[in-house]
């Protein structure tokens, strides 16, 4: 694979990538003779390597012409590295206590060098898995939700900004297709990647593939996520793309990153939570029944929604005389009814996210990516009863959305 | 105005140019010497040229880098001029019976050489104020709307060749900051464009700027505009981009085309429908109280949106196979859903729809922009009871229009 430039590396080649390439090398303090290299894989899509030197780290990641997970039988642009490179650098800028920092991107190499995420950071989904609680956790994915989705809608750039970088990110096709599939097709139909549970959940899966209902909400929420260019989204913001400590919380992966429906990312973050919560009496046992644990996720979704909207308003306030051309401050000033103009945004903006949580959901339980959070629950009787309440708890969240005015009262559903 | 190869023409250079475009001066039957070379100018930002010679006809319309009707103080890209030619391009291909053939596009000097509609084609907005009936005026109108939107949204396209298009309509941005400002924003705060029927309308301009609930729905109907990039809109398809006869209407004028929210395109076509109807009483007399064409106006607008939802609905069905990703039809083939699934599309484009209409009544009498069929009543005192009327109905119009079920009662809430 040399047609273009591109070649895939190994570890030989990749020092010898690090040596000619400043940017990378200064990073390792120019130590570069006795690296630790690791491959880690991200999981999916790319190759990741963890390099150290004497003085210092990085991680480089570069993405392959398809996908790792299936192999070359499913090709997909290796162009979804330079959207994440500029998705993370964007938000970066807008969130940089909460994002990695870039130290070299290569387009022709589809590769990004940055910042080495140090343990004892770990992956969110597998913290959650064990039942490690995360204070800081839904104050930090609320701050890096509101400043990524605020300073990149219409609520903060002029209309030319906006469309300019919609236009950019419309390149970025292939990976919203990929998404199409897998959230809002493959599961409503008999489709050869869908997996589950079987032969426990055979009729649920069926049921799915039958609740017509369930099926005209899918389609307004793919028509959303296609058609609505609200600000620059993650669109993949699940646990596994989350790394945190008790202290930090930080987000990585966004090559799937395009200007979509700000929900999207929300309904992405509190449908994983809720398909953890799903999962704890899987890992129950004597000596920890998870009931605290359940409570402290269920608390951390609240807080999520909540911060958020805290978070988001008060940022459109601070800017509301800002280049931002939605809503217009002159016509928007009397207190009431800018009071009403946030009301009705965020309320909408909740729908949207429950919509999009439980899609999320259900994809997960019925298509092809399934998460650890249930697959590692060993006792199959009992993970396939975690994944129905998990499945019915999703169906009810996308039919009846509309009729929710609070986190609260999602919570108490779920309870 | 020379720097990058533009320069204005006139009837002299004009001549010049032809002589040396050959796809222009065929279609004159190469009779060069006698040109008649008028020029009618398109009302607000355009020079556009008629040319006729013994054997031929055609229309030159040139951009210039500023609003004509304002003058250069207020610049407007020229590029406006690829857009429009690429829009008519793509609308012929798809309604070539009611869009204008273009013949040459020379995007150095913002100029498009098409087809003259010839007479009796006029603007149909002057048709309507003189009180004349066309036919087939609905049948037309709902061909044009049902193939250009159809076939341009993603019932039709893959998600690859919508995100491509959509990428490129996006560099349209100052016509839809222009449709922003003046449709959206200006009417609802004090403008220096602003005016309106003084004194008799100005505590009703005054209303409008303080009504809170207008005000909220007017920001949704913005946001869509803006986000919702569902199919190619012609953006500015009220009664003066078309041309009629008894048997003929044609569709010009697409500057402001872009991907966006289908309705803006239904609602404006209706919306001036509206207008004209309500500016009737302004030019009844005793020999004719226009009742009779107030009723023809009616069962236009009726009849454009009921035979739309036929033909487009019946477009949607011959092509539920085709390469549209938005419905998979092995998702929703079910008689049953497939027909939930029509019904909900049409109902929230319905909605959309009027809110469009409503806000495109209001723009056009507290606005910067005013129609002929209201200017032309010159008892300002009647003029200003019509306006009065289109403007509170257009007020419930926008704020009820999630409660019309059909454009039956719609019709009603007129009369």
């Amino acid at each position: 694979m040399t047609t273009d430039g591109f070649r895939v590396l190994d570890v030989k080649s990749l020092t010898e990538y690090i040596k000619a390439t400043p940017s990378l090398a200064s990073k390792l303090g120019d130590e570069l003779d006795n690296l630790e290299i690791k491959e880690v894989g991200d999981g999916n899509l790319n190759f990741v390597y963890i390099i150290i030197s004497t003085s210092g780290s990085l991680v480089i990641k570069q993405a392959v012409p398809y996908i790792r997970l299936i192999g070359e039988s499913w090709p997909m642009t290796k162009e979804r590295s330079y959207f994440e490179a500029t998705a993370l650098k964007r938000q970066h800028s807008l969130s940089p206590n909460h994002v990695p920092e870039i130290y070299h991107f290569d387009r022709t190499m589809s590769l990004i060098g940055m910042r080495y995420i140090e343990p004892p950071h770990i992956i969110l989904r597998k913290g959650l898995i064990v039942g490690v609680e995360y204070p800081l956790l839904a104050e930090h994915m609320a701050e890096f939700m509101a400043n990524t989705l605020f300073f990149t809608s219409l609520l903060h750039l002029t209309t030319t900004q906006h469309k300019s970088a919609v236009a950019e990110f419309c390149a970025n096709v292939e990976l919203c297709r990929l998404t199409e599939q897998v959230v809002f097709s493959d599961p409503y139909k008999i489709s050869e990647f869908n997996r589950w549970t079987s032969p426990y959940l055979d009729s649920d899966a069926e049921s799915i593939r039958n609740d017509k209902i369930l099926k005209l909400e899918v389609a307004e929420l793919k028509s959303k996520f296609c058609e609505k260019a609200q600000a620059l989204i993650h669109g993949d913001l699940h646990t596994s793309s989350v790394m945190v400590t008790k202290e930090s919380t930080q987000v990585i992966d966004p090559e799937f990153a395009f200007y979509g429906p700000m929900g999207f990312d929300i309904g992405a973050f509190i449908g994983n939570l809720f398909l953890s919560y799903f999962a704890q009496d899987g890992h129950s046992n004597n000596a920890n029944n998870r009931k605290t644990y359940k409570a402290w996720i269920m608390d951390t979704v609240a807080n999520t929604w909540n911060l958020f909207y805290k978070k988001f308003t008060s940022l459109w306030d601070i800017h509301k005389d800002g280049p931002g051309e939605a809503y217009l401050h002159e016509i928007y000033k009397d207190m009431e009814l800018w009071s009403l103009v946030k009301q009705k945004f965020m309320l909408d903006l909740f729908h949207d996210s429950l919509g999009f949580a439980a899609a999320k959901m259900i994809r997960r339980i019925v298509g092809v990516a399934h998460v650890e959070d249930f697959e590692s629950i060993n006792d199959v009787v009992k993970r396939a009863d975690c994944e129905r309440r998990a499945l019915d708890f999703a169906k009810i969240l996308i039919k009846k959305r509309r009729n929710f005015n609070n986190i609260t009262d999602v919570i108490s559903t779920v309870e």
